[in-house]
């Protein structure tokens, strides 16, 4: 699969869990991730789960715009760039958020997420 | 320096030499290097200068909003995670960008450019 595929396949895959499965986003992670959200950091698989699973809203629904991704460098890596808008359960408003990762490669063939930074576009 | 105290002087580098001294900013690039601007995909770094040097506006001036930052790996790197506001000379409107840096330490001690990924945030 090419880069922008694998990009897009992990992006769908994210936001889904996210939206429908939240405790499995930990999987995501590593001990070593990190995750900045709205300039909050967090490190660790553990950590970074218990920060998503305990956002103050139990329902939403992540829209994506955009997906840019490139590769990081000679190891197999590659960030992800993400800009879309996020409706909560009885919001009418839709949050317009900004989001990158950087993808590490795991002995397996797949990824993991070790930078995750995640910023609300106030309007 | 510590990586926060760094990226925050990167960033104000970067816009300052984008907003008073455009055709500078290729220095701050290698021939790996990678740009996504609104989508378009440019690599190395006199490509990338021409690239900005090209856009169609001749002054404006970047305001950044937030500087988020994180390690990137064992080799030293880290990436930044922008957002603000850009004014383009004689337009009343603000136009909202998100932009990521992955910067990759040089031999002499300071840092490249290897992934740059540029988004307007549309309202």
């Amino acid at each position: 699969m090419d880069p922008d595929s694998l990009s897009k396949a992990f992006v769908e895959h994210y936001y889904s869990t996210f939206d429908t499965n939240r405790p499995a986003l930990a999987g995501l992670y590593q001990d070593g991730s990190m995750l900045t959200f709205e300039g909050e950091k967090i490190q660790g698989a553990q950590q970074i789960g218990a920060k998503l699973n305990s956002l103050p809203f139990t329902q939403c629904k992540h829209n994506v715009s955009t997906v840019d991704c490139q590769p990081s460098g000679p190891a197999g890596g590659m960030v992800v760039f993400v800009s879309g808008n996020l409706q909560l359960q009885g919001e009418e408003h839709l949050l317009k958020f900004s989001q990158m990762f950087h993808l590490i490669p795991t002995p397996t063939g797949s990824f993991f997420v070790f930078n995750d930074i995640f910023r609300l576009n106030y309007a």
